[in-house]
């Protein structure tokens, strides 16, 4: 597309590179930045750069944050002793919002997915292993997503750390509180279902 | 929310401030970013930079452009003595895009709307008028959008320019081409009957 300037075009196509920007909202932000104060956006690509520069993955369970190791294993009064596995930081801040969760996590930064050439070797497990060797863990809850990779990744771990003896659990799967079961696919259902506990 | 780390928690807002990105988008994207190669990164900011620093106002039509001529202006095949005026780069762009304008363009950057409080004086007008009085132009066709800003700002320039003798006229409106009249509101099927052109 050369209907605009150079500067515009490459603006355009860089934003329009981003996941979730269609063609058309690049255009309407592209203009929206260049008709923006300077010092805005010296301000936008300054906060860009330097959340790609200082954000590391923490030490001890992988998420992603400012320090060496995040405010979650450094706070003393989480319970060390309790690990729960997610796949990455959006979802151990899901857990966090709840405000219920005492324990501490792991963050594996993907699941297997041989479909996509995802390998056991390409997430953070070797990390999780080592923790579980050099620290005391009581129980590894697998917090991984209810899809097939999820559930892969989960029967992997749950493999993996059985010999330690070690206990490991799965989250539960079922109808989302709130949910009208005409609207809720069979597996889900069914899942429901096999989970049923007595009143 | 203070679910993340200071720095994704700033880049969060930072992106959510943005037209068009709500805040899962703004999460989605500032993960996808400090998930980015270094290099891709810089090479976001700077565009973003270069574009906000380089991109001017042409000295004649007042559209965006890397140049201090657009290279529509700058065209001399291009009609000069036909200007199509539109609210904005995107509605250019959109004419452009027909590849059968042969005329050149004027860009308002907006149109007139006192519930905004956007007045004739804040759009460029002023650069309008001058063109008429410096250069030779036979016709002037109104091309703002068919809101009622794009009305109204229609009707003060046909008025402001009628008196210099100048032809103004405005695009047609009507059913889009491939429109189905059953979904098409009343008010362009009122202007469409209006505007019937005999065959």
């Amino acid at each position: 597309m050369d209907l605009y300037s150079g500067h515009i075009n490459r603006l355009v196509e860089e934003l329009a590179s981003l996941p979730g920007i269609g063609g058309k909202s690049a255009q309407r932000l592209a203009f929206y930045i260049i008709n923006m104060p300077k010092d805005r956006v010296a301000k936008l690509t300054k906060t860009i750069s330097d959340a790609r520069e200082n954000v590391h993955y923490c030490k001890v369970c992988c998420t992603l944050t400012d320090d060496e190791i995040c405010p979650i294993c450094a706070n003393e009064k989480r319970d060390h002793r309790t690990i729960m596995v997610v796949e990455n930081t959006r979802d151990l801040a899901a857990y966090e919002k709840t405000g219920k969760y005492e324990g501490v996590y792991h963050v594996l930064h993907g699941a297997i997915s041989p479909m996509l050439g995802v390998g056991p070797g390409d997430i953070r497990l070797t990390e999780l292993m080592h923790r579980l060797q050099t620290e005391d863990v009581d129980e590894v809850i697998v917090a991984t997503n209810s899809s097939l990779e999820g559930e892969t990744t989960a029967m992997y771990i749950s493999k993996l750390i059985k010999p330690t003896g070690i206990k490991v659990t799965r989250i539960a799967s079922g109808v989302p509180v709130g949910g009208d079961l005409e609207y809720i696919d069979e597996v889900t259902l069914l899942r429901a279902l096999e989970g049923r506990t007595e009143l």
